[in-house]
């Protein structure tokens, strides 16, 4: 019995950033399984691309729901767990029958990752194993151009989706800050940050690593839509020789 | 003229974990340039043991001082200042002779690294190029078998380099926690776990992905000494379907 589970972190997007590992994996895989929204290829699919044999079995897990149901309904979090049950259940039998399934993950598969409430579901019951990658975060603030963080700065990684006043004390509290899930919630973070006197010094970066990367100031960013994988980054000014 | 200075992360350690553009620099390198302690082999050296040319040209460059000078004596500082200034000027006048350096990086190079001193004093004058690599930190948290953070949890990335007042309060405000720099810092680490109601829960990792690797509870590696290398972690709780 060989079977096993292995859950690869892409990284931020940029194919030549995958790990020797990851790209090793990917490469020679003969089954892989990976979550994807109705309707669409599915990111972390269209990641690996032209990487994946011609005969690779293909599982496409999709999600029962995305934004139909507001995030605090409980009904919301009744759907994903039913779902990730099943998506583990179907992972687990083939693995029992003796196959290997690669999983590709967008960024590290351990960090905000949907991976991870698949792993919880069957890491006691057949083998797993996780490969780590690059962040999202590390691919943005390298596209800055500047270091994020230096000497004893504290690095404060926070979630736009919190609400403004727990945003605001956050923003308050970092030496060096990295805001991720942007999205919808950008208006939020820009008061946000102009309330901690952070506004000023705050970048936008929108898809790092990828073709479509943009880096600019969020002051020059102003009325802009941006994308769910944007991050917003505030650098460090920690003590430096 | 094709001169620049390119900044490798080499990722956690395991050359398995570098990225596939990390290898492919470093295995095409006709010079690198890597910091090292007088006296000894120097760790990123030693990273890419293996990869290198047999005619690769090596510039070494020695810190002035380690240990020797308290961390807050002004002095430390200056002969650090004088250091990167000379390392940066020798890079300097080979890129403007036409001459590409890569320059291993342990870790992500502008996530609390050495190479940003020498980047700083380089970028208005050369062509840098910057790598991202693989955190220390993604390996420790992939290494414990849990994923770090859900939901919305906010990550702290704190240096234990900090006065133990400091720590306490960073420690209590995070959701999940990673403490870097540990060292001779381990009492001081705990004394601030325990008073932030944390440390119960706390892991220690040392070298993640590297042959020594070691993952066990804080609890359980009392009055063990603890290379500089080590990374304490609290693993965030948050919302999970």
């Amino acid at each position: 019995m060989t079977g096993r589970v292995v859950g690869v972190g892409l990284g931020p997007g940029d194919p030549d950033l995958m790990s020797v590992r990851a790209d090793r994996l990917i490469r020679g895989a003969t089954t892989v399984a990976y979550f994807r929204k109705k309707g669409r290829p599915g990111r972390a699919r269209t990641a690996v691309d032209g990487m994946l044999h011609a005969d690779v079995t293909e599982i496409a897990m999709e999600y029962p729901v995305t934004t139909e149901i507001p995030l605090d309904d409980p009904a919301y979090n009744d759907a994903l767990g039913s779902f990730y049950e099943d998506a583990a259940e179907t992972l687990r039998s083939r693995v029992a029958a003796g196959e290997e399934i690669i999983i590709p993950c967008e960024g590290d598969p351990f960090f905000y990752g949907s991976f991870m409430h698949l792993y919880t579901r069957l890491k006691d019951r057949v083998p797993v194993e996780v490969v780590p990658a690059i962040t999202g975060m590390s691919a943005a603030w390298t596209a800055t151009g500047m270091p994020i963080t230096w000497g004893d700065d504290t690095l404060s990684v926070v979630m736009a989706t919190l609400p403004e006043n727990v945003l605001e004390a956050r923003f308050r509290d970092a030496d060096a800050l990295v805001v991720m899930k942007i999205g919808r919630n950008m208006e939020k973070v820009r008061r946000a940050l102009k309330a901690a006197q952070k506004y000023n010094r705050a970048w936008l970066v929108e898809c790092a690593s990828m073709a479509e990367e943009c880096v600019m100031t969020l002051r020059n960013a102003e009325g802009r839509e941006v994308p769910y994988f944007s991050i917003v980054l505030v650098h460090g000014q920690g003590r430096r020789p």
